[in-house]
């Protein structure tokens, strides 16, 4: 048997993700510290195929000994790494947290695949790597790469280690650069944030920043099936580096409060900060090239705009809405 | 007084940059673990103004204290992280050598910095970020960073990191992205090497790869000048990315190893490997554009040739030959 291991697939990636691996006819091992994904999302799978092992991943020890358990389960032909820190924000107070959860991950799990003779790594990594280039548009071949998070420093960091083990030892390596991804379970990111506010609050959404900041936003099944699609080519590079996106620019977050709003609390007020960045580390506007892609022959489903209503129907129902 | 911590300051880079910071009146705390740098580097120089503590830079602990005693010299208003491993095979055989020596070094200076409240950065990075792009001219516009050591993915993971922190807490950072730099006190690199394998078996010079590897280099009085330069003009960047090297394309391996023998060992023969890679990690190959740089004004007194043939006699003298 084939056997996938997915780091941090546990979460709202990971918990997309694995259905299509299974269909696939793989063993799946996820790895997972449940930091902020949650054992139940695979165990509602209720599938034979999956096995979960809970690890910390920053250590080399720990993730040496599930690839040691790995092997029990067949013959481990790829990594999907999509453990990290999600919480941009608390990894800028401080510095440790994207340091162990994104980056020492990274290092770990290419320190076992060196060890285990494991050549193919996807990883997630993220349009954040760009940093704030106001209006350049952000394609594969710009530089220079000058992250304002310490996540998207330390996803850089990942990408510049996995580059360097595809030298070394590595056969294949995917970095797929995430946009802002929405969907159900829904962890973290602006239209949970703004459902739980106004679940405690219901008459007044405050949202941080003057609402201006502007992102596209792919739905998570695109980006599986970007992913998926990628994987399943014969590239030329043994490295492959790809923007993953809609085609459109984006949306504002002043459009998403007001369609969370409508779907959860149609008579709430928006209250508006100054400034058109929602924190330090947040970038305010980007339009993301994804040429790239495109030239691979995909495109998404939905647009930001349908990502994201369909994200606020879907996160609002989790949410008891 | 204003105090100037030069991280690694007892290295090759460090001990060329001393003497120009004590001229500015300014005292400098050298940190360094001593590795490779040598104390007597620093003894040799018989300042006053120059204080030593010996550090390992990669904990965050000790690096703390010594800020704390760095605050009993005068005002710390810059440090100077040139604190690094530089044997880049040796990293790509143990990656914890340049994840501790040449990244953790940098995050444990910007966590001192942060909280001791020291906003100018000046680091050494290196062309070794852009990895191995053939024929394409790096300049600093260019992606994706794709590099083939670990030395070179640390580096890159470091600007990520001084980046993201220029956004949360620092004033002002230098990205200098050094070419092959060539002088005295040598304690590594291709002529070095040279010289010391016809020390000990003078009739024959082994060279890895087959002698076609170009690249430039730059004497590390022209190194230090170039930084002088940068850090004295008030450039419009919090975080300024600038490639340090020559104007010319440089000189072969197969060159260099010519100089050598006729400086050292005039009848020696040469004996080439294959391929033209002298290692995995090595960048055969590389066009680097300084038009950045001689934008802002500042041009090379050495070209490869003349650093290459000025700093084979420094060496080879150093040597004892």
């Amino acid at each position: 048997m084939n056997v996938s291991i997915v780091a941090g697939g546990a979460g709202f990636i990971g918990s997309n993700l694995l259905p299509h691996l299974v269909t696939e006819g793989r063993v799946v091992l996820v790895l997972d510290n449940l930091c902020r994904g949650k054992e139940s999302y695979i165990a509602e799978m209720n599938s034979s195929s999956i096995y979960f092992r809970n690890t910390e991943l920053s250590t080399v020890n720990e993730t040496m000994s599930a690839f040691e358990y790995a092997k029990t389960l067949g013959q481990v032909d790829e990594i999907w790494h999509l453990a990290a820190n999600s919480d941009i924000p608390a990894g800028v107070m401080d510095a440790h947290v994207d340091l162990n959860d994104t980056f020492m991950t990274t290092f770990a799990l290419l320190e076992a695949m060196k060890s285990y003779g494991i050549g193919t790594m996807h990883f997630a990594s993220s349009s954040a790597i760009y940093g704030d280039l106001g209006d350049v548009t952000l394609h594969e071949s710009i530089g220079p790469l000058l992250p304002i998070s310490n996540y998207g420093a330390m996803k850089l960091a990942s990408e510049a280690l996995i580059s360097s083990a595809a030298e070394a030892y590595l056969g294949r390596a995917n970095l797929f650069r995430f946009p802002n991804v929405v969907g159900v379970p829904a962890t973290h990111g602006v239209i949970l944030d703004f459902i739980n506010k106004l679940a405690s609050a219901p008459e007044s959404l405050e949202v941080l920043g003057d609402g201006t900041q502007q992102k596209s936003y792919l739905h998570v099944s695109d980006l599986i099936s970007a992913m998926l699609h990628i994987r399943q080519r014969n590239l030329e590079n043994k490295v492959e580096v790809v923007n993953i996106g809609p085609i459109d620019t984006g949306v504002t977050v002043r459009w998403i409060a007001n369609q969370v709003i409508s779907r959860v609390s149609p008579s709430a007020d928006i209250v508006f900060g100054i400034g058109n960045k929602g924190w330090v580390g947040d970038v305010p506007k980007f339009n993301y090239s994804t040429d790239l892609l495109q030239s691979y022959g995909w495109k998404p489903l939905l647009d930001s705009e349908a990502a994201v209503t369909q994200a606020v129907d879907e996160i609002a129902k989790q949410q008891g809405f």
